[in-house]
């Protein structure tokens, strides 16, 4: 997926969400616990309801991870549903991944190939060789950590480095990565205000704003600092619209949740255009 | 497993080595292709015959992730082994995750639980929310990069914040974390003059070394500066061990290896008593 697929969707749809599939299994409907793979049971019943009103999904692999090997089953079935039934939804592997060389290569191949995820979400702390060997695949977007929306990201992502916040240099210096063009970044929502200065250093990138919604976010805030004028913003939300009923309408109220988040982008994106 | 244990193998093996399983398919010997699971088959003769030589063993998941589930249950595999057939052996995840709140605790569960392994490696960027929910278990570790080994620790782990190295700053904000007793720290071993500097912020905590042997580093010069009166040190070596030969004698090409590295090891902890 390129960001013409992306763009070409966020227009069809009046809408720039992203869904987290962070699927609990403590959270999730109790009848589905019956189902041979509930949390599968789950993020299909979910996608097949909010499909039309989103543009991505995001599964945090530490939901997944925690059930050991039954947990990749699910998020293998989750991303084979979604590339076979959804090929145009873009696939966010929220990993977090960062290590050197041949083992981020390894990473990479991983969610790219194995998985044939469209995107994967990547830790900045090693540098350079930790997130080249992502660019390196074509059609591919590799989403770097900036910042984020929790309290701890003050303990390092905040601190100035020559004047500067550490999360600024981070931006400064993926860009000089080579593809760096296929690079989106994650910056939290519930600092709306700093977006205005991201956008001076990476004015044309996609933004992936985790926040919006349980963490208490702004999405007006964010589309006034965040949008550009290709959009340039993918906004997630996840416990919201994945717990807003524990019953058996729990898909309909997350499409109503949904439907909520979309027709307030479908205003922001008519609002600029 | 605790720090007296550790201690205590440390002693009984003369030894400080810790192998890193990073099992490349495309490098083990052909002839184990015709395994069931030749990950786990190679694995499982490395340990056999280097077992008396080391006190720790650590997959990179990066390796298993990249052949899917399949790869899941040759690591599953492979700490199931360790943990009936070497019980006193630490076992370190090197997963190097990072996330908040309850995906961090997730994550630990998944590694310390489901898995159990003693330890995990965690990335610092996102402070302290992402770190303390490793924290919580006891009698496990939780190793968190502070100087890696690759040229990428350049770009940010190196630079200065409020006129010390962010690496510096990683270690000392680590220590006010809760059951900071319970944190090693990665420091790679190319930079063996930076330990100096770095015991003076963590005289105590045991560090993993990576990067001596295949990456160039000096065993005895990590020693000079990085060990304490507690030994303090996990060296840890990959690729030369598990590739000193690809023939039918490949465990005993590891085992002389490791021997290698042991007897060196030896020979540092007698002459620092």
């Amino acid at each position: 997926m390129n960001t013409t697929d992306l763009l070409d969707q966020i227009e069809k749809k009046g809408s720039f969400l992203c869904i987290g599939l962070d699927t609990d299994q403590e959270k999730i409907p109790p009848h589905l616990l019956d189902e041979p793979d509930p949390i599968f049971a789950f993020n299909k019943a979910i996608i097949d309801a909010t499909h039309h009103l989103c543009v991505a999904y995001k599964p945090n692999t530490a939901f997944y991870e925690a059930y050991g090997l039954k947990g990749w089953e699910s998020l293998s079935r989750t991303i084979e549903y979604l590339n076979s039934s959804y090929p145009h939804l873009l696939t966010i592997a929220d990993a977090k991944r960062g290590d050197i060389g041949n083992t981020a290569t390894r990473y990479a191949e991983a969610f790219f190939n194995d998985l044939n995820f469209d995107a994967v979400t990547v830790a900045p702390y090693m540098g350079r060789d930790s997130v080249e060997p992502f660019l390196k695949f074509p059609d591919k977007f590799t989403i770097l950590l900036a910042l984020t929306s929790n309290a701890g990201a003050f303990d390092f992502q905040t601190r100035e480095v020559d004047g500067q916040a550490l999360y600024k240099i981070v931006l400064e210096t993926a860009l000089t990565y080579e593809h760096s063009d296929r690079l989106m970044f994650v910056v939290g929502a519930t600092k709306a205000e700093f977006l205005k200065e991201i956008r001076k250093i990476v004015p044309e990138h996609f933004l992936l704003v985790p926040g919006v919604g349980a963490q208490g976010g702004s999405l007006e805030e964010v589309c006034k600092y965040g949008m550009t004028d290709r959009v340039g913003l993918l906004v997630n939300s996840s416990r919201k619209i994945l717990y807003a009923s524990r019953e058996k309408d729990f898909a309909e109220a997350a499409a109503r949740e949904a439907e909520g988040l979309q027709k307030a982008m479908k205003k922001e994106l008519i609002k600029r255009g």
